[in-house]
């Protein structure tokens, strides 16, 4: 028997739009992860107008065995969304699922190494 | 006198939101294009909520002489802002500005390396 519950569990968690296309650019950063962490359960989630919720991305983990999931913000502002939607939909999350260790990375926009990445995009993006 | 019309003009367009604490990444973004292309004359502007709008940045690096402004979409989702407001917005800035030639980048979403620092960032969040 497999053991799930051994297994990392992520949720990346990105905006999400009213266009099912906007996702596809994050839908890519999700394969490269499964790929490169193939012993992972990586799910995408929204916060809003695209499925799945992060709710129901974790349920989804919890149903598989996840005894602890780590959810990854795929956000660059630090606005409103990041300061009190995000935790309010992480604190419901971790309600529902108390078996669980809900876990926060720091988002997409605090690492230095993705800041890097856009300014060097935008140096290409500016001379090509 | 400088010929200020040589420079490369660059404005990065990021979304903006209500709160300006959003903005922190996209301006450590912009300082670091500075460093990297002093040679260059780098606006950050906003979509919404935030200031410089578009339009306020294009008038600023015409007045200061460009001829050719390059507009580098910070954005990773490609749902309706960057399909459909984006190029409104880059039309009306063309038709206020008929003498300055007016392109636009491929958005940061779309870039390879963007994805990959996206997908390595998941990665360490993941694991740390």
């Amino acid at each position: 028997m497999n053991d799930e519950s051994a297994r990392p569990a992520i949720i990346l968690f990105a905006h999400g739009a009213r266009d099912p296309r906007w996702a596809e650019p994050f839908l890519r950063v999700a394969e490269r992860v499964r790929a490169e962490a193939p012993e992972a359960a990586v799910e995408l989630a929204y916060l809003e107008h695209l499925e799945p919720s992060l709710e129901e991305a974790a349920r989804r983990l919890a149903l598989r065995g996840a005894k602890a999931i780590r959810i990854v913000p795929l956000f660059l502002g630090r606005g409103g969304h990041l300061r009190i939607e995000v935790p309010a939909r992480v604190a419901a999350v971790a309600a529902e699922l108390p078996e669980v260790v809900i876990e926060v990375a720091l988002p997409a926009g605090d690492d230095e190494a993705v800041i890097d990445a856009l300014a060097q995009f935008c140096l290409r993006a500016a001379s090509s």
